[in-house]
């Protein structure tokens, strides 16, 4: 790296930017106070130092060890209260940190909630960009670079992260994102198998082989509900199982009116399930408009491919091929802008309580575009050009208008009659190799070298700026050259992490997810695919962590217990997976499949391979799911014996202790006075009956007192019984009947 | 009724009865000792009777309420921790009783478990007709006849049971019964619009109509998941929600070894979960054995009955016809016997740890069963005897040795050529009207009016008997002659009872569920089934009440959260539907159907429907499911509101009420001390300066502490901060760009 590793943080937890809005200086100075009051009043320490003209760096560390316990404490006692935690905080705050110490990241979480909580819950109450304080531009920690620079030398020499590098992840950055390199992880050392196993398929079975379909197919279905398993494992070992269910209100949440809690008298904001389902009802058009409009794109420049390629033989066109790549390029971003834009304001519409319900649905609707763009152009090849190009490739000629201007004579662009017509047979190969190498790359290269490059240059350009404005006098010195001689070196680097962009581990989620979306759908078109993945996966863990370290401002840690919604498009992927292969290897396998005729298709035949293949998935799936779930791991088990603990210690202390013990006898069973039937028979004396008799007298004589009363003790109920077995009548009855 | 309805039971909470075993006196005496002790030693009061020839009586009550109290604590206290309850049970015992009254089930059912429990656990540990209590022929609570009388007055004279009377039934008899009867008044209720639908649609639209087959499906799926929301609020009225996590052990859990955990230090009893995986494939063969066993008398008796009935027409044909199903009769449910006690043994040899998970595995292994032997017959008219018919018959000329002896000439049983054969096109619709109808009546027939026949023909039977014995003299005076006169009628009564079966809920939630399986699976063959159903579910219920009531023993009331693997079953009998359903439709629909000729059906298009119809089906299902679960219903949120008032009572019975209470202002902040910039000016005095210095040369000279160092306060950095700000040079920047 350019910039030289800097140990020490001086100390400070978060960095403010805080930018002077609009040339306002007034307006400015207001915020300002109002910002540092309400940090100090939350119990934060601050230093101000300049960012760059228009605005201050405010760095805030906790005021004291004692403020910063009691929010580790209270933060605990709810986690606590919530199921999260099993065992109950100690009551002696001083001692919470000191039992329990921090981790890194949930220091920064704290500090980070103690930043933008509300008031109400004893935070400042920032919100960045956002209404009363709009003046505040970002809100982040500092990088550890010493840990970081130990990261990317440590995991680009080993092949896979251990249990320990995973837990690091989780204490440095939270949670989340532990989440996200737990699961690259999991999906990379997965892809061994069918990185091996597509190999040989490969180079033995060639392309569309069923045995490989079969194969990769249980594969998906093992990966998912492997994955499944190890989540819950993971959110034990990092003790956030449940954690989802600690509800963080949304600022945005609009309610239809508050009502009052009959029970608790709370005062509750209520939007009816009913108004925000008929809004949800809007995700139906939303996904037609996703369809039309990115697929009429995709559709178009597809035929103009075709078109250019198979039908045009004019001039220019090796050039020309192009064509539709760059609309796509230009087109496909945008709309996706704009539908995502789209998609955002609806989200907003459907007005949800918590964050947590406002992320899973927008990342429902951020799939559906990415399924779109990610997969419809090899679903076009697969099961439309492919079965019916002869059919289709003579309306293509309304295209012939893209490449009239280039061609010589008509000839070059007319439309063949669908005899003549022979498709390419490695179309759908070559896209499918594009999709599992090319694209990967591309996506490497436009995701950690172009930003590197970018940052690099605009640097660079910045210095060259500020030294022409030197050369030629008369321009402001640098801000920088009014910083104290010994805080030069931290607050430059403080002011390259905060001119980065913000991490978004949801990106890099949906990325591989789309991945194995690819390797569950289409990869039967060419079995070497995982063994690109997986190199590819290699890679990519070691890029995102440089993306993470370097090239982003370090996350507020967050919390999670699972991949959510994602895992729900995995299962929908490895599903939609067993159709889509059926039908290709039906098509397909044993040549070059159809020949652009769909005569040779029997539709009966497909149809019975895709519902075959589907219901077989389906009965697998449940299988490995039972199994899996009978296998108790030891992170499970470790849970039920602390709970069992827990509960065990809690009646100790409140003196119940013996209310889950066995009932001892009664204190005055008369088991415990006389053990033989001769103590008895002295005890119904004389006085006793007599007793008896006097009680029945006083008592209202109820049948079921006198019922209750034949027989006083169980010795006496003993005695007849053993009285009346002896009277039984029992040889007598089978003698009687052998007469 | 016969006999005379007696109010009292006196006092009696449970009846024990003990059979002396195997004409040896002296075994029996020594057994009915232990037992009588046991009984006492766990706090129950005992008075014994005389059964019959060889058996006692036993009549059993807790011995005193604090005993009583006892037990009724520990069990709310164990239901408290297992999360069951809310709220802690007050630590006073005494109060117990009177702060939450025990319902009539909740009392039963300590006794039950007083008496049945292990010793461990407090109980006397008796086991009916099980290990060393082998003598122990029964032990069950009884009848309280004003109450059953009652019922049966008042349910026959309404349409719908209230929900108070499902409170009642729960109350009565407990959870597992209540679900049955909330099940079926679910059901009921929810028949009223596919009746009302399926009359119109079967005048109007006639059979296999496609849009009585859409409205069909949907009902199926909306029914399933608002039974499966209604039963989580029943959980919570009830107060039985998660019960399902208190895991009685089994007694016949045989563990490989046992491990000691290494956190509790408790011995645990342990079977691997490999083991029994591998023991559970043996359900496999099972389910093919069930499959050939069941599959070939199945389709053995279907051929004779088509060859009888579609072919010969020889003399005796209109008796001959019922041969197949004397066979099918006779054959099926030995068979049946047969296979559910592999079924038994298998489970049985999957050594289950507790008793639910071993009541589960049974269930599904009798549903299979019953799958075949329900629908196997129809399956096999619509699947195989209307496309294939005219194929099929000639190889039938096998079964004409069922009739050679009667027929008068050879012509009599030759199968037609193809050509010739025609199909009966009614088959079909008969065989579901049977179902729907006469089969429902039959039933109904079977297990109401024939047990309570048989009871009181074995009665007079015996009375007539003990009067021949008593006319010819010499024979034992009847047992009931020494009865005390004011027990005579009680005792008389509970030996009438004591005679009667046990009742056994999971059988008519069986029957239940696969008449919802005919109206899933194939009422579009008659639309009008659901109006047939309708009506008979009426009875059903009274039935039932009837069944429960006077031809069973009162059963021991359970706990129960759900119904179980039942549930699963609906929802598979749903997508099932889903299949079945649309491929009928297709078939059938315009016209009598195919003529037992294949070619008529085009393949493609009956897998196409039902692959369609399937698809839809299950997106329909999730959208169903969604907008379920986005509806709250009062009692999930009454069950919040008071998790969050038990949350928060035990927190400030702990002294932490201020913990979940925002951090106020740190009490030494400077905010509270000062609170404008003067004061702050002057607080940074010369010796405040000099104080600086001095500690900073006592520190080792940390760059962090001089950074923290260079704003003292709050006010201090709001200071600087506002002058850095005034510092600014906002306009000047947007001038020079202006130059």
């Amino acid at each position: 790296m350019a910039h030289k590793v800097q140990e020490t943080n001086m100390d400070v937890d978060y960095v403010v930017v805080f930018r002077v809005p609009d040339d306002d200086k007034q307006t400015g100075a207001e915020q300002f106070q109002k910002l540092i009051r309400a940090l100090a009043e939350t119990g934060l320490a601050t230093e101000v130092r300049r960012n760059d003209e228009t605005s201050l760096f405010i760095f805030v560390k906790a005021a004291d060890e004692k403020t910063l316990t009691q929010v580790v404490y209270r933060s605990r006692i709810k986690d606590w209260l919530h199921g999260i935690r099993q065992i109950q905080p100690t009551q002696d705050t001083a001692q919470t940190l000191t039992s329990e110490p921090l981790t890194e990241a949930e220091r920064y979480r704290m500090i980070h909630h103690m930043i933008c909580c509300p008031r109400e819950e004893g935070g400042a109450g920032i919100t960045p960009k956002h209404g009363e304080w709009k003046a505040v531009e970002a809100v982040f920690p500092l990088h550890d670079h010493a840990k970081n620079k130990k990261w990317l030398t440590e995991f680009s020499q080993k092949t896979f992260l251990t249990p320990d590098d995973l837990d690091e992840v989780r204490n440095t950055m939270g949670e989340k994102i532990g989440y996200y390199y737990a699961f690259l992880q999991t999906y990379f050392s997965f892809l061994i198998f069918p990185a091996a196993f597509g190999l040989s398929a490969w180079v033995l079975l060639g392309n569309y082989s069923a045995i490989y379909a079969i194969v990769n197919g249980l594969w998906c279905v093992v990966f998912v509900e492997y994955w499944k398993r190890q989540e819950e494992e993971l959110a034990i070992r990092w003790g956030v199982k449940n954690v989802g269910k600690i509800e963080d209100k949304r600022r945005e949440f609009i309610p239809d009116k508050v009502i009052t809690d009959s029970i608790t008298g709370e005062q509750i904001p209520y939007f009816p399930s009913k108004k925000r389902l008929q809004r949800q009802l809007l995700q139906i058009p939303l996904a037609a408009l996703c369809v039309i409009a990115l697929g009429a794109v995709i559709c178009t420049c597809f035929a103009i491919e075709i078109f250019i390629s198979e039908v045009y033989n004019g001039p220019l066109k090796s050039v020309l091929v192009f064509l539709p790549t760059i609309i796509l390029t230009l087109a496909v971003p945008t709309i996706t802008n704009y539908l995502t834009q789209f998609a955002e304001r609806l989200t907003f519409y459907e007005n949800y309580e918590t964050q947590d319900a406002h992320d899973k649905a927008m990342i429902s609707k951020v799939f559906v575009i990415n399924f779109i763009t990610s997969y419809l152009g090899i679903i076009l090849t697969s099961f439309v050009y492919v079965p019916f190009a002869s059919l289709l490739v003579p309306y293509l000629d309304i295209f012939s208008l893209t490449v009239r201007p280039f061609a010589e004579h008509e000839k070059q662009f007319q439309t063949p009659p669908p005899a003549a017509f022979t498709i390419n047979p490695n179309r759908l190969k070559n896209q499918m190799i594009y999709f599992a190498v090319t694209a990967q790359l591309v996506n490497f290269a436009m995701e950690t070298v172009v930003p590197l490059v970018t940052q690099k240059g605009t640097k660079k350009y910045k210095e060259m700026q500020s030294a022409r404005a030197e050369k030629s006098g008369g321009a402001a010195p640098s801000i920088s050259a009014n910083d104290p001689p010994e805080e030069k070196e931290f607050l430059t680097r403080v002011r390259e992490e905060a001119a980065l962009p913000e991490y978004d581990v949801t990106s890099d989620l949906r990325e591989m997810v789309i991945q194995f979306g690819y390797l569950a759908l289409f990869s039967v078109i060419w079995p070497a695919t995982p063994v690109s993945y997986f190199i590819n996966n290699w890679i990519e863990l070691r890029g995102d962590t440089f993306k993470l370290t370097m090239e982003s401002r370090r996350p507020n840690p967050a919390r999670a217990d699972t991949l959510g919604p994602w895992l729900d498009s995995m299962e929908f992927l490895a599903w939609l997976g067993s159709i889509t292969t059926a039908a290709l290897v039906y098509m397909f396998s044993g040549g070059d499949g159809p020949d652009g005729k769909p005569h040779a298709i029997r539709l009966w035949a497909l149809l019975l391979s895709v519902l075959l293949s589907e219901h077989i998935f389906l009965v697998v799936r449940m299988a490995v799911r039972h199994a899996i779930s009978k296998f108790d791991s030891s992170a499970m088990r470790k849970e039920r014996s602390e709970r069992f603990m827990v509960r065990k210690k809690f009646l100790e202390e409140a003196g119940l202790a013996d209310a889950i013990k066995p009932v001892a006898s009664p204190p005055n069973s008369p088991l415990k006075t006389a053990s033989g039937e001769q103590a008895f028979t002295s005890m119904i004396s004389r006085e006793s009956l007599e007793e008896d008799a006097r009680a029945d007298s006083l008592t209202t004589a109820r049948p079921a007192d006198h019922f209750w009363h034949h027989q006083r003790t169980w010795a006496e109920s003993e005695r007849v019984g053993i009285g009346m077995i002896d009277l039984m009548d029992l040889k007598g009855k089978g003698e009687k009947k052998a007469q």
